[in-house]
């Protein structure tokens, strides 16, 4: 009989499912060449599925405390910082009006290129092009949102056995992409007492010949701080004397408050070859859109033609981004208004304040005050909580009794710190601040052995 | 010196580009520990990015031919298969309102969850829930189109050094992301005498202990052809027999013509696993728009747990799809009127019938006649086209002298074929199938050595 001819088991009218039996422990007498062929079903995830961790869900999943039912929950916490969830921060009616012309044009709903529609890139170049760090269309790559872009960079950049220098704390969206791809993450510390300044030495000390990349993320989360010149030109420094290009994660750039300065980190330097990662995400308030871009900026052709095809041929395994948002672009960038950036901005920089102030005033924690971005990070002096094991643990209960959730910094790779996002309505940040020092009241006790005396 | 401390070169008003000095060959007195740190530049693309291969860019970019100038040109070939590039295959006006209303709704700018909204998920599941493979929303994941569905689910079952089986001819992009991981691809054969049914024997032959999974493409691209439902349940026995699990590529799924029908693989068994891969691309004419899903058909808890999580973390590397796009899912689902997938479907019946016939009759040339999808496979006697290395060059001296592009079926590792996309609008594709007459009529020679008289 030939064994390709499948017998039926049931007939008429309803569809009949062939149930066909599985062999267990090889003992069949089946077709085909038995070469080593799989006895029995065994089907297990890959060692990439197995090595993707990401630090919040698992740290965010495994808290199992329930809000306390007597007070509404105010979250201040958001994995990904959405600024959109509260409903106060929508986008511009022009980004709106923008995809709906795109969709009415009826012309971009085919392929683009997978490095994104020419006219779109286009439109990204102009917008970030400056004399000091000039851009063509050539060298923007479009992704699906920032995460892609990050991704594109570091697979280009790195191959498994290599390193990768990661900021501390940190968004954790790097290590979870490098050690699913088995790139080593060695993470360099920011320095709260300067601002989350890069603690250049230690850094410096990280690198050795298998470094593949570093990355900077400035305006930064979860700290929400913003570097000066002088300090992104000691960091360039750094890479110029190591040979390390580097990975420039700028999605919050231009999201800084009055008083502080975003400088593009190309700008400052015409020889260290720079992969800058942005998106429309959160300066135009859309992170769902999924529209982030890859700033190729080489100067002195160092990355030369091997990454940029190397960047072009890694698009195609997934293609681009929605053609939808590709074909808004141009309006977006060109129509959104000044108004609309500043307005964010005004809100933002007025509740980190609102915040900053209030949580200094609380003893036991001590905020650093930011300057851009959408986040605080907020030191617990564990020594005067000693109910508490750590900053999981402080959140957990914050969350039990208070019913307000933020996030512990262990998730960014910084215990003893916890991180407030600031998009929240000015009222619902107020309200959070009021509870987190009604909670922090009943939990401080003076440290043991402080000659400081304890007024509580 | 503190080395940390940069010497600004330039003052003034003028921003001052730092001009670092690059070491070269390690001599250099810089500080910071010197262990095996790089000496000079040298940024190379990763392996990952050199084995990122695209057959379809590699031969179609290698073709330095120009159309005649006297003919303008009529393109065929279209690597993707984008059913919008002519203008003359909209979609529905439905889709389109369902975007608007997704935008205004203000609802869906933030970020969705990695594998996408529950009521996202739920709509598709509703959508492809059958009693015979069930359902819910736990079952769908959403991606950025069917290509990062197929890379996840790539992902997740093999892992470098496993093997898959991938069908020749088959799309190319298989091959792209199998070897990207190191996983390497073994050609099972489809048979244009048997309209493209898997050569099963040489399938089970191709077996062995590292085949991580099986691709199925159906309906196929390149081919048009609609697997019957006696053909898919033999696939599924030795899927079955060898404890094989199953990536089903049905983005083409209910898209055949009247006269054939398309079965979900996932409907004709209940004991092999299967990932369907799908989305909005095909038949909802919008294939920029990035929309993909994967269906996990598991009744029998093989993938179990294990897989399920594994793509969800897999799917955290770069987010979902674009959440306007999955906002509009729900109308697009259950809005689209059925007049619009007939009225496709009869266009491109109707096309390939007009197709099929005009080059049935050309001297030379043996189409397989498609019974779906927007394909159909032309296979070249090359033995009357003597001038004629291969199908590439056939088709470039096509190009050449007609100004009609076919792709190679060299692209789809079958070569002597030409594949013709039959979405271009009637007269295109008359005028298309008449210039190719032209051309074959003009190179045909009678084979050598042939008993058959040559007419011409």
């Amino acid at each position: 009989m030939d064994p390709y001819v499948i017998e039926m088991n049931g007939s008429g009218d309803h569809p009949s499912v062939l149930d066909v039996h599985v062999n267990v422990g090889g003992r069949s007498s089946t077709p085909g060449k038995v070469k080593g062929r799989k006895a029995r079903w065994s089907v297990k995830p890959s060692d990439m599925a197995n090595n993707t961790f990401n630090p919040i869900r698992a740290i965010v999943d495994s808290m199992k405390v329930k809000p306390n039912p007597d007070k509404t929950m105010i979250s201040l916490s958001i994995g990904k910082g959405d600024p959109t969830v509260f409903g106060n921060l929508p986008t511009d009616p022009e980004v709106t009006q923008a995809m709906k012309d795109a969709l009415d044009s009826g012309k971009y709903n085919g392929y683009a290129p997978s490095i994104g529609y020419l006219s779109s890139r286009e439109e990204v170049a102009s917008y970030y092009h400056c004399p000091e760090a000039p851009l063509e269309a050539k060298d923007v790559i479009l992704t699906s949102g920032c995460s892609q872009a990050i991704e594109l960079c570091l697979t280009v950049l790195a191959n498994p056995g290599q390193n990768i220098l990661v900021p501390r704390p940190g968004f954790s969206l790097y290590r979870t992409l490098a050690e699913s791809m088995g790139i080593e993450v060695k993470l360099y510390n920011l320095l709260p007492e300067k601002s989350w300044e890069i603690d250049l030495k230690q850094l410096e000390s990280l690198i050795d010949e298998k470094t593949a990349c570093l990355i900077v993320n400035n305006p930064s989360n979860p700290c929400g701080s913003v570097f000066s010149r002088s300090h992104l030109q000691k960091i360039l420094a750094v890479a110029a004397r190591q040979c390390v290009p580097i990975l420039a994660d700028e999605i919050y750039g231009d999201m800084v408050f009055s008083g502080s300065k975003f400088e593009p980190l190309a700008t400052l330097s015409s020889n260290v070859p720079i992969l800058s990662c942005g998106g429309l995400a959160k300066r135009w308030l859309v992170p769902g859109w999924r529209l982030g871009w890859i700033l190729i900026h080489d100067r002195r052709d160092i990355f030369g033609n091997e990454i940029r095809d190397g960047l072009v041929k890694l698009s195609q395994r997934i293609l681009g981004p929605c053609t939808i948002v590709q074909g808004a672009l141009k309006s977006i960038l060109r129509r959104t208004p000044q108004e609309f950036y500043h307005d964010t901005l005004s809100f933002l920089k007025s509740n980190a304040d609102l915040c900053y102030g209030a949580l200094a005033a609380i003893p036991g924690l001590r905020p650093v005050r930011p300057s851009g971005a959408m986040y605080l990070m907020v030191e617990i002096e564990m020594e005067h909580f000693p109910e508490f094991e750590n900053d999981v643990e402080f959140t957990e209960r914050l969350v039990a009794e208070q019913s307000v959730h933020c996030l512990p910094a262990t998730c960014f790779e910084y215990p003893n710190f916890f991180r407030v996002v600031i998009t929240v309505p000015e009222v619902m940040m107020l309200e959070a601040c009021s509870r987190i020092q009604e909670f922090c009241e009943q939990h401080y006790h003076c440290a043991e052995g402080s000659p400081e005396e304890c007024d509580k």
